[in-house]
C-alpha cells in the first residue's frame, strides 16, 4: 500500500510531543485557544450561514466531485484542527445545504435550536456507550426515565404504571436507535417473532428462521398492511426480515390522503379467504412522508382488534404533536399502537440522528433480547439486551434536557406555528391562478403544483419537475418534490412544502410562491 | 393526559420570547454567554473528571434509580440551558462512568482526542441530512471520498480503481451506520440477497421472502460459520434476516484463541453432505471482543475462495491497525473479504458512534437498493438510496478530518501503544503468583484471572466475579470480565483488559494489579 505524504504545512509530523498536545490533557494555555475554535465553530458557521443568503452556493455536482477524488491518507498529519474548520467554513459549508435557512422548506430537516448543540457535545464529551452500565451507568437510568416521559404521552397509562416500570431492569418502554427507519425495523422484528413463537418441536422464528418458521405454523406468506403513502422503510424492513417486501402491500388512499378503511376491509377479508397467508401487522401513519396526513388511528386500531392483528404507529414525523394541546387530538387512538415510531430529529428539534421506538407492552422487546458472556449477561439490566444496534450514544441526554428547556409548551409554539402557517400558506395557493394545491395540510407539510391552463399530465410533470430543478439551482430558497400515486390515476408529480422552522412565516412562502412564478415565466420567454 | 406542572424557577414561561432567545439566532450579547457555556462543558467536565480520580462515584444502581422516576414533562421550561449544563456536570458526571480514565480500561470505550469534540460539534451544527444530497449536497461527496480513502487501506487496489470508483454514483465502496453490529447486518444482508437471487419465477429474497428463496432455490436452511469467539450482533443478525439465529453457527477455536481451520474444514465437509444445507457466509473476526485474537484471514479466505463461500471480516475492533506499518502485517488476507466491518468509535477513537462496513465489489450494495417517490430515485445519487438507516449525521465528516490531523502516523503512535503495553502486561501477569495469563495479546486486549493454588474452577470462576464487582465498587479503577467458553472445557470467568488510552503506562497497570491483589487479600481475612 503506497502512501503518498502530502502534507502541506511541513513542520507537521506525527509524533508523540503532538499527539500529546492533540489528544492528551491540554494545558492552561492551549485551553484558550480551544474556547476559541467552539466560538468559530458556534458563530463562524452561524454568521456564514446568516449573510450567505442561499440554501446552497451554486456549483455542480461534477464540480465539487472533482474536487474530491484523492484518496490517499498522510502518514504525516496534513491539517491543524485550526485550519480544519476553517476549511469547513469556507470552503465546505457554502456548498452544503443551509437546512437552516428559513428558506429551506423542502424536507423535514431543518433549523435547529442553540441549546441542541451545546447538548449534543456534552454528549460527545462525556462519550458514554449505553449498551451497558459499566460504561454509561446513571446515563442508562436518565434514558429509561426520557423513554418513560414520551411513553406516557403517548399511552398515558396511570401513574402507577410508570412508577413501576420506568426503572424495572425487566421491562423495555422504547428503545433509541439511529432513526425512523430503524424505528420500524425495530417494531416489526418484534411484531414477526410475536406472530411466530415457539411450537412443539419449533423454537422460534428469531432461532430457527423463517422458512422453519412458515413450516411449524402452516403459513406461506406473511403480509403487511400500509397506507400507499407509507415510508419506503417498512418496504425496506419487510425485505431484511425475510417477509419480502412485496408482502408489504399498500393500501389505497383516500380523498384526504389517508389510509382507505374500505379497502382496507375488502383487501383483510381477501387475505383472510386465502389459504396460508397471516397478516402480521398493520401500520397506521401519523404525517405521511409526502403529504403530512394522518391515517385514522382510532378506526385501525379496532379492525386491528377485531382481527387481532399487530398495530403499529409510524409516526416518526408526527408523534410529537401529541404534547400540543391544542392539535394533539389528530393523533386520536395512538395509544392503541402496539409500537410508536417518532423521530427525535424531526419534530423534536434534536440534531440528526435520533429515532425511537415504543413499545404498549414493556414485556414486548423481551421477543429480540440478546445476551454475550462479556456484557448484557442474562438479566443484566444493560439497555443493549433489548436492543437493535449495540454501541450507541446518549442522545437521551439531549431529548431529556431539551424538555425540561422548552416545556410541552415550548414545544407547542413550534408545532402549532407550523400547522397554522401550512394552513396560510394552503389559502395563498389557492388564490393564485397559477397554482393548484393537491394535498391540503393536516399537519405542516403541503403539497402543490404549477398548473397553467391547457397543459396535460405529462407536460405538467415535465413543467413541474424543471421548476423544482431550477429553484433548487438559483440556490435562493428550497421546495422539495414527490410523485402522488393514486391507483387507477396517472403519476402526478408536485411540489411539496414542509414548514417546520419558525421562521418561515407568510413573507418569506409569498418570496418563495412568486420566485416559482418568476422561474415559470422566465421558461416562456426562452 | 395530566401534566403537572414542576417548574423550580417560577419566571421560566414557554413563549414566543423565550423562542426566540433559545432557539433564533442569538443576538451579540447573549454569543458571549453561549461560548461560556462552551467553556464550561469543555473543561467544567473535563477538570471534574480530571480532579475526580475515579471511573465513578460509589452508589447503588438502586440509590441511582430511585432519583430517576419522574415521567411528567412540565408544560413551562424547567431549567435554563445553563442550569442543565450545571447538573450534568455536578449531578450527572460523577455518576456517569469516567470512560477518558487511563484507568479505566475495561472496554471498548475509551478517552478521545479533543478535537473530536470541535469535529462533532461542527457536525452538528451543520446539521446535515445524508440520506440525499438535497439535504447535505457537497458533505456526500465528502463522505465518499473518505469511504474511498479507508477502503483503499483494506483493499488496496491501484489508483485507476479508485479514480473510478470514488464519486461515480453507480458504484458503493462501503456506507455509515450506527455502529458494528448494524454494519454486521448490513453485511449479511448483502450476502444473503446474493445467495438468493431472482430465479424463473422468483423475484429474489428481498421482494419475495426466505420462505420463497428456500423454495425456489431448493434450500432447507442457510448457515454461517463464525469463530466461537464471534460477536453476538452476528446472532443478531442471522436472527433478523430470516436465517435463525441457531444457524449462526460457532467453530471452535485453537490453542491461540482464533478459528480452528481444521474444525472449520471437517464442518464444511459435513455441511455439504446435507443435502439442502447452503454455506451462506464464513466470518473471519480481526480483534474478538473477547481476546482480541485475528483470525488466520488468509488461510479462511482461500476456504472461501474454493468452495465458492462469501467471505466476511468483522474488523470492528481491529481495522484501524492497518494504518500501522508494524502490525498491519497481523490482518494479512483482510483485501479478499467480500465485506468488512470497521468501528470508527473504537480505534478511530472517534466519539460514540460510527459503524462502517466496506464492500470490495463496487456493485455488491445494489443488492439492497431501496427507491422512494420524494428522495433516492432511481437513478439518483443520493446515498440513502443503498444503505441499511435513512436520515444520518455526517460523522464522515469527523473521520475525514481526523485523518487529516492524525496522519496514519499518529494513529500508528496510539495502536502502537496499546498493542506493546499489552504485551508489557502480559509479562508482568506471568510474573506475578497470583495470577494466571489466559489469553496472550495478539493486539491490545488480553485476558487473566486470579489464580491462587488448590481452587477448583467454580470456586475460581466465583472469586473472579466477586474480584471484579468489588473493584469495579470501588470506583479507583476498572476491569471487565467475560467467561471463556472451548468445547470440551468448563466455563472460565476471566478479567479482560483493553488498552486504548495513551496514558495507561506500566505503572498504572501494576497499580491495578495491586489493587487486585489487595482485594483478593482482603477477601482472605474477612
Amino acid at each position: 500500500m503506497t502512501v503518498i505524504n502530502q502534507r502541506k504545512t511541513p513542520e507537521l509530523k506525527a509524533d508523540w510531543e503532538a499527539l500529546e498536545r492533540i489528544f492528551i490533557r491540554p494545558e492552561e494555555h492551549s485551553r484558550a485557544v480551544l474556547v476559541k475554535y467552539m466560538e468559530q465553530i458556534l458563530f463562524g458557521l452561524h454568521d456564514f450561514l446568516r449573510t450567505h443568503v442561499g440554501i446552497t452556493r451554486v456549483a455542480s455536482l461534477k464540480e465539487l466531485s472533482d474536487q474530491y477524488i484523492n484518496t490517499d491518507i498522510s502518514k504525516n498529519p496534513r491539517k491543524k484542527l485550526e485550519e480544519v474548520i476553517q476549511g469547513i467554513i469556507t470552503d465546505i459549508a457554502p456548498h452544503a445545504v443551509n437546512v437552516a435557512s428559513p428558506y429551506f422548506i423542502g424536507h423535514m430537516t431543518g433549523a435547529i435550536p442553540f441549546f441542541m448543540v451545546h447538548l449534543a457535545t456534552i454528549v460527545t464529551a462525556l462519550n458514554q456507550n449505553v449498551v451497558k452500565l459499566e460504561t454509561s451507568k446513571v446515563v442508562s437510568i436518565i434514558e429509561r426515565q426520557v423513554l418513560a416521559k414520551i411513553h406516557r404521552y403517548i399511552y398515558g397509562f396511570d401513574a402507577s404504571f410508570y412508577n413501576k416500570h420506568v426503572q424495572l431492569p425487566e421491562s423495555t418502554l422504547g428503545s433509541f436507535v439511529e432513526d425512523g427507519t430503524l424505528a420500524n425495523l425495530t417494531a416489526l422484528w418484534v411484531a414477526r417473532n410475536t406472530l411466530l413463537p415457539p411450537l412443539d418441536g419449533f423454537e422460534g422464528v428469531e432461532k430457527d428462521g423463517m422458512a422453519a418458521a412458515y413450516q411449524a405454523h402452516r403459513i406461506k406468506r406473511c403480509v403487511i398492511l400500509v397506507s400507499a403513502l407509507g415510508h419506503y422503510s417498512l418496504r425496506k424492513a419487510g425485505g431484511i426480515l425475510g417477509i419480502g417486501n412485496k408482502n408489504v402491500i399498500p393500501v389505497d388512499i383516500d380523498e384526504h390522503f389517508r389510509m382507505d378503511l374500505n379497502k382496507l376491509k375488502t383487501m383483510l377479508a381477501a387475505l383472510k379467504r386465502e389459504p396460508g397467508t397471516a397478516v402480521m401487522a398493520i401500520i397506521g401513519v401519523a404525517g405521511t412522508t409526502e403529504t403530512g396526513t394522518i391515517d385514522p388511528l382510532e378506526e385501525i386500531a379496532a379492525i386491528c382488534a377485531e382481527n387481532r392483528i399487530y398495530f403499529h404507529v409510524d409516526a416518526a414525523w408526527g408523534g410529537p404533536v401529541l404534547l400540543s394541546e391544542k392539535y394533539q387530538g389528530l393523533l386520536k387512538g395512538i395509544k392503541h399502537a402496539d409500537s410508536v415510531t417518532i423521530d427525535g430529529h424531526k419534530q423534536f428539534y434534536m440534531p440528526m440522528s435520533c429515532g425511537m421506538v415504543y413499545f404498549k407492552d414493556p414485556q414486548a422487546m423481551d421477543q429480540v433480547a440478546y445476551n454475550a458472556a462479556y456484557v448484557i449477561r442474562p438479566g443484566s439490566v444493560d439497555l443493549g439486551r433489548r436492543s437493535l444496534p449495540g454501541s450507541r450514544a446518549a442522545v437521551s441526554l439531549i431529548l431529556g434536557s431539551a424538555l425540561d428547556i422548552m416545556g410541552t409548551g415550548g414545544y407547542a409554539l413550534l408545532l402549532d406555528h407550523g400547522i397554522e402557517t401550512a394552513a396560510k400558506l394552503a389559502t395563498e395557493i389557492k388564490h393564485r391562478k397559477l397554482f393548484q394545491l393537491t394535498s391540503p395540510p393536516c399537519l405542516n407539510i403541503l403539497t402543490y403544483r404549477l398548473f397553467p391552463e391547457n397543459l396535460c399530465q405529462t407536460a405538467l410533470n415535465r413543467l413541474n419537475i424543471m421548476l423544482q430543478r431550477q429553484q433548487r439551482e438559483n440556490g435562493h430558497s428550497f421546495v422539495s418534490r414527490t410523485t402522488i400515486r393514486k391507483s387507477g390515476q396517472p403519476d402526478m408529480v408536485v411540489l411539496r412544502a414542509v414548514i417546520m422552522n419558525p421562521l418561515t412565516r407568510m413573507g418569506i412562502l409569498t418570496e418563495i410562491l412568486d420566485e416559482q412564478e418568476a422561474i415559470y415565466h422566465n421558461f416562456k420567454y426562452e
